[in-house]
Order: C-alpha cells, then sequence, then structure tokens
C-alpha cells in the first residue's frame, strides 16, 4: 500500500504545530471529533469504515528523511524539526465499531491526542475515513438492490488512482463477495474474480476457439464473455457450444458475461437458449456503468441476472464523490471548545463526547442516538441540537454506548477484526435499523438529538463568545 | 507513493494471461490504444495528464513474492507464476506528450508489447491515466475561471483515499500553482502553502492572540483565518490589529481568509476595512466548497478574491468522478483487430495508427485531429468517423504528429519532463486551441475524423466479421 510519512497531511497542519511548539503547548491535550453533516446519494444512513486501516497507519506514522529534508527545505523551525523526527502518535481514539451505521451530526470518531499530533492525523484521518465511508456506504445501497444476488467490484480502471485500493477494502463492507482487484485481494483477503476481456476474443481470428482455449486453461472457473461480435447469435450460441463440450469431460460451464446492449432484454433471451440446451445451471452475470438504480431497474423487470459486476459508480461513489467529514476541536487546556458559525447547523459540539445508541426490547434501533458528555451514563432527555421546542424523554429506552477506546497511547488496544468480521457485523447492524430508514427514496430521517447537559454546555459557551 | 506490483491489476489479465501463456502466444506482440469516449464536465477539451508516472510505473513493475504466493493460492499454472516471476515490461509506448489537450476518439496512447505484458498493465495504465486527465482538466476549467487569480488544491481531506497524491499533481498540470498536499509537494516539487485552521484558533481563548502567536512564528507567511467568531466584527479587526503590529516590526501580513458565509460580499467589506486601514496590499483568500462554477460567479461579482482555495470538486473531478477512457486491441498476430457493438460509436478503429493535428499558418490549432493508419504520412481527406456523407480536404493544412515512442523495450527514451514544464507546455497547447473550444458552457466541438485508408479497412473488418 501507500508509504505513510508524517507528510501525508495539509501543510497547515504542520505550521500551526510550529506555533504550538514554539509556545510551548507540544504537551497540552487536544480532543477532536470526527463527524459529517450530510448522509451520501440522499440516503437514510451511511456505513462506518476505514477504522481499521486507520489505526495501522497511526501507529505507524513517522516523518521520514525525505520528509524532515523537505520541511527544512520549507524554513521550518530547527527545534520543531527535531521535535518531528522523533515523532509518533501517541494519543488515544475512541471510535463506533468499523461496520457500524452512522449518521450525520454524532461523534464517529473521537482523539485525544497532544495537539500537534492530533493537529498532524487530522488530514490522513479524514482522507481515509471520508472515502471508505462514502464507497461502504454506496456498496450497502447496491446490496440492499441486489436482493441477494452476487455483486462484485470491477471498478480499478476508473478508480481515482491508488484510491481504488481501499475502495475495494470498503465494498466488502458494505456487502460486496468479490473483488477484480487483485493487489486488494492479496492485502485483504478478498476473494478476487474475473474471466476474460474483449481484447482477449479479439486476439483469436474466431469466437469459438477463444472460448474453447479459455475452458480448456481454465475448467473450474470459466465465464464466457458473449458480446464481443453479436450477443445472441454468435456469443451465446458458441458458449453453449463450449458449455456442453465441458459436461463431456465432466466440468461446468460457470457463466456468461453481458457486457453491452439492453442487458434486461439479452439476459432473458440468454437465459431461455441455456435452458433450452439443458445448461439452466450456467449463471449470468451483467457489467456495464452500473449502479444501484440500473440494479433496481433490471431487477423490477426480472431480468434473470445472477451476478452484478459494478465498476466506476462503486469505486468512485458516484455521483456525490465524497463524503463532508470534519475533524472538529471539542476540547483543549481544560476547557470545552466551540466553533460559531453563520449557519446555526455550523455550529460544532463542544466537550468530551460520548453516542447512546437508543434500543427496542430487541435489541433493535428505535432510529435515535443521542450525544452526551462523556461522564453521563444514562442521558433521560434528548434535545434537537438546534430547535428549541422539540425535545422528548428517553430515559425508558435501553441505551448502547458506540464510542469505544480502541487505542491507547498509540497502540492498539485489540487484534483486528478481519474485513469478514467486519463485513458480518455491518450486516447484523443494518439488520437491526427498521426499514423505513433504508428505503431508497425519501428515507426516514434518524435523529439525533443532544442531551440536556450537553446542550446546556453548549448554549453557555455561544452566549459567553457572543458577549465578548 | 503506492509500491506499484504485478497484482495492480484486474484478476482477468491474470486468467487471460495463463491462456495465453498455456497457448504458447508468449512472444506475439499485441497493439492496444488508450482512448476516451466523452469530454468530462461538458467541456471541449481535455488535458492528458499521468503519462510520466505510468512510465516510471511500468519499468519498475514487477510481482514481488507476495503476488507470486497469492496467485499460487489462487491455483494458477505453475509455469505462468514462474513465468510471471520474471516478468518485466519490455514494451512500446508511444504517446501524446503530457499536457496537451486530447479529444474523444482519438488514441492518446498506443501500447506494444507481448500479449501478456500488454494485458497486465491495462488496469494500471487505465487507473492512472484516467484519472490524473480528469483531474487536470478540472483545474484547466478552474483555471481558465479564474482569470490570473492564485489557485491553491486544499483537497487532499476529501479526496478518494491516496489517490489524492497523484489528484495534487495532476492539479498542477491543468493550471494550479500550490497545494496544501505536503507529501506531493515533496515528491513532485509542487509549492506547498497552508497557514491555519479553526481549531488553532478555538485553541487560543481569544483570536487576537492565536493571530499574534501565529505572526510572531512565521513572520514571512501568515494568512490569516477571519471567520472562527465573526468574521467582520472579531476576525477582519483582529487581523488588522496584527498586521499593523507586524509592520511596526518591519513585516508584512501576507493575506486573510475567508472560508464561510457569502464570501462576495464578506470579501467587499474585508476589502474595504483592510484598504482603510492602510494594508492595501494584504491578500484575500477564499475556500469553501468552491468549483469553476462558485469562481466564475464570484469573478462576475468582481469579488475582490486574489487567491482560491478549491478542494473537493477539484481532487474527486465532481460531478463527473471519472473519465471513461478505455483500452482496445487494435493489432495481433500480424492482423488488425475490431471489436464491433450495437452502438456504432463503440466499433473501435483497428491497426497502428497515428493521429495528426491540423494547423493553420501561425501553427494555431485549426480544430481538428485526423486519426490515420502508422504509415500514412500526410493523409488528405478526413472522414467523420461514423457519418458518410461527412468529409473535407485536409490536403492544404499543416500537420504535427501527435504520437511519438517515448518507451522503448522498456526503457525511457528521454529524461522525464518537470511538472513545471508539463504544466507550461499545456498552457502553450491551450493556448493554440480556438476560444470556441474553451467556451465555459456549450463548447464548439473539436472534430476528430478518420483518414480515407483507415476507414476502408474499418469498413472492411466490420463487413467481413458481419458476414461470417
Amino acid at each position: 500500500m501507500f508509504d505513510f510519512t508524517g507528510t501525508y497531511t495539509d501543510q497547515y497542519q504542520l505550521t500551526m504545530g510550529q506555533v504550538y511548539f514554539l509556545k510551548g503547548h507540544t504537551h497540552h491535550t487536544a480532543t477532536f471529533d470526527y463527524f459529517f453533516r450530510k448522509l451520501p446519494f440522499n440516503g437514510g444512513y451511511a456505513i462506518f469504515a476505514g477504522l481499521e486501516d486507520l489505526l495501522e497507519i497511526l501507529r505507524d506514522l513517522r516523518f521520514d528523511d525525505k520528509d524532515l529534508e523537505f520541511l527544512k527545505k520549507l524554513g521550518l523551525d530547527s527545534g520543531y524539526i527535531d521535535y518531528l523526527k522523533e515523532f509518533r502518535f501517541t494519543g488515544k481514539v475512541y471510535s463506533f465499531r468499523e461496520g457500524d451505521v452512522v449518521f450525520p451530526g454524532e461523534p464517529v470518531v473521537r482523539i485525544e491526542a497532544n495537539i500537534i499530533e492530533a493537529q498532524i492525523i487530522e488530514t490522513l484521518l479524514l482522507n481515509i475515513l471520508n472515502f471508505q465511508t462514502l464507497i461502504a456506504t454506496k456498496a450497502s445501497r447496491m446490496r440492499l438492490q441486489a436482493k441477494g444476488r452476487t455483486l462484485i467490484d470491477f471498478g480499478l480502471r476508473r478508480a481515482q488512482g491508488t484510491g481504488g485500493y481501499h475502495a475495494s477494502r470498503a465494498a466488502i463492507i458494505g456487502g460486496f463477495q468479490a473483488t477484480s482487484n487483485t493487489r486488494a485481494g492479496r492485502d485483504y483477503g478478498i476473494t478476487v474474480s474475473g474471466t476474460m476481456a474483449h481484447s482477449y476474443i479479439q486476439s483469436y481470428d474466431d469466437e469459438l476457439t477463444a472460448f474453447r482455449d479459455f475452458a480448456e486453461a481454465h475448467p473450474k472457473n470459466t465465464v464466457l464473455l458473449v458480446d464481443t461480435y453479436d450477443t445472441l447469435r454468435s456469443g451465446v450460441p458458441n458458449a453453449i457450444k463450449v458449455g456442453l463440450e465441458m459436461e463431456k469431460r465432466g466440468h461446468k460451464l460457470q457463466g456468461i458475461r453481458l457486457d453491452s446492449g439492453d442487458l434486461a432484454y439479452l439476459a432473458r433471451k440468454s437465459r431461455e437458449m441455456l435452458d433450452r440446451a439443458g445448461l439452466d445451471y450456467v449463471k449470468i452475470a451483467a457489467s456495464n456503468q452500473l449502479d444501484e438504480h440500473l440494479i433496481r431497474s433490471l431487477l423490477d423487470q426480472e431480468a434473470p441476472i445472477d451476478i452484478f459486476g459494478v465498476g466506476t459508480s462503486l469505486v468512485t461513489g458516484h455521483p456525490d464523490a465524497a463524503l463532508d467529514g470534519v475533524y472538529k476541536l471539542s476540547f483543549f487546556g481544560g476547557k470545552p471548545r466551540i466553533k460559531l458559525s453563520e449557519t446555526i447547523s455550523k455550529v460544532t459540539l463542544p466537550h468530551k463526547k460520548q453516542v447512546y445508541r437508543m434500543l427496542d426490547i430487541h435489541g433493535n434501533f428505535i432510529g435515535g442516538d443521542v450525544v452526551s458528555l462523556e461522564e453521563e451514563e444514562n442521558p433521560e432527555m434528548m434535545f434537537h441540537p438546534f430547535d428549541p421546542l422539540k425535545f422528548q424523554s428517553i430515559a425508558q429506552h435501553d441505551k448502547e454506548p458506540l464510542l469505544q477506546l480502541v487505542m491507547d497511547k498509540g497502540k492498539i488496544l485489540k487484534k483486528p477484526y478481519s474485513l469478514e468480521e467486519i463485513a458480518a457485523f455491518s450486516e447484523e447492524r443494518l439488520e437491526k435499523l427498521p426499514r423505513e430508514y433504508k428505503r431508497f427514496f425519501n428515507p426516514h430521517i434518524y435523529k439525533i438529538g443532544i442531551s440536556k447537559r450537553l446542550k446546556k454546555e453548549r448554549d453557555q459557551l455561544i452566549e459567553e463568545h457572543k458577549m465578548k
């Protein structure tokens, strides 16, 4: 993967760091919250992803010689550069569990570290978590529409450069089953998948020989691409010939793939032709600019497609392309901190905080998380963050604390979850979310409220700043 | 950067490779074309970027031990794995010069290599070129709208993971002047820029002290962020105080930065306040979800903004998020190759090809490139690729061949251009493009035609396939 070093950050983190260093703030602990403001894709939830990667990168983060040399060239203070030479992330990370369903406005990760460390890692943290959460969410949307069909990530070629590496990981968390990205398969233990491209068939003088050679070289894993010349008049008939030949040798053709034309029509016709030839076990895979809308539409039409290969829209999170996650100071120097804004919804929540999810008697989610002060154990009231007329008693509900300490003194506290475990956890959590929040269009809005004490503290801080 | 290895590819490249290997096609040379089909952002041109990175990656590409072990685990043929152990890219690369303006349908890069090598590098090539070309094009659009103002890339935190690294490079090719991305600055020699975030100011009990400490620590490079509490009542007045104090010490405040609110209004008011205080040299920087449309709108309103910081929309190429570049076989085993399609515009161009750009007597671009057979030296007629009624004589025009051999036997043939040189070349080429093609809305369509001989060869091949 990428060799993350200390300079994988925004320059202002380093210039601010120099001020903290020169002013002797080196050992003042700061608390920052990671949260996002808007759900991507007009959806009703997001899937939190990227945590395990982030923790490993934080654990190993150093300024290497090239970094230090470059910072020297930029004219940074030499005492500060010496400090950065010894830089380690030695702070604490509190986090939601990776794979959980998350919502706008709640702190999903909380960092407590000396202020220089906490600033330097900001860019890295946002870069990793924003992107993987975006992609896991996109994948999850596709999964809900695919209704149990197999989903394979085909995106690397259209991914945003090496971003494709983490995208393939995040896709699995969101519910994909496999990837074409061999390197991601290698490093993350993802099932890899892929058989042939048009170029392979074009390299032969005829399609049938191309199919035969492939079936011979890969008897257990042959999916024939049938649209190079003419799907129904050449591709599928040739695939059927080869499928029947494979049967005679005791093998089975796994599938055919459609990659152009009217996928619903071609899938239906191909299915009929395959079935008539006795090849009812041969699966139909479809690809070509798919997204959750097209998958939904194809299945609405009862297109007999078993496997969807999804590329660009998955790995780039099109059309949103980014999650708007931010990282805001909430406590420093023994005091709560706030950022005001012309826009009320952009005023930040001060203090070290915890988030509680409300559960019904079956352990399912009721549809609300409450953000409280860290030390509150069972907040009894939940307030709308900005609308003073909206509040409710929540004393009667079971509550689950969501922020857990996962890194302390720069050390990861537990064995990392495997990607499989994270994906399974994500599936389990999504199960607990009532269906209205998973609706494809106009989902119900999951409530994120604040506790009475947090509200009081915040309002007081706003007043103090306004009176200055 | 990322440690690219042989498995940075789609699995099907490797499964097809096994067929080629087992069938003894190992030394058959294949020719592939890289081209895209649609201009991003409804624009009139694209800026080709990523080539130097690609060539270095190709030169160094190997299957490492982890790769080979993984492929073994996947059950690939052991003779084939031994072959991959010795894998080097030993082919030829013909390419447009990086930074040139490019158009849909013309082969921008041509690869000639043994077919296994040519297939394995496909994903990598597309991954690098599609993304950097997308971002350089986006940057160029912003540059045209910014009318000489300074543009700084702030995108790393919202970039698609490590894709942000190459995005910062591509932004420079498209005409940005600096980046906040320190690591990209280090590796590519880009000017880095960045001063302070809201958190820095929040970490102080008052804004004025935060500003003073910063000005003291960075006397030559202070840009004060003025919107943490109240831009016009707190931020700008405090910045003016500090600016005047800096003057007394013989220093100069470089700028202020606006990051929220109505940027046009706040810039105008801030400019007035700064000028009244005698700080007319202090620059105004603006950021906050900018893109080419907002930059255009701000300057239409004559907002006195000197510097634009652009993040998400730049580095993710929002709203397009991907360039649809493809890589198609055009020659193999001594024969031209074609891919047919239900959609006529997706039929590929066979043969080894050259591209000529037509020039007027001043060396400016006339508005058309013609794709010819490689050996044609001065194509005299240009045909619309699909409309038989559209053709014209081009004998009278000067023509510039655009595909040049840049790599041979896997070796880079010339000293790489610096990023500065590539950006300067891009600017020069864009100058030569008539303004109608650079129009913001509904730009004129640059013509990509094919030569008479190429048309004849293609039409013949279509007929042959249809007759089968």
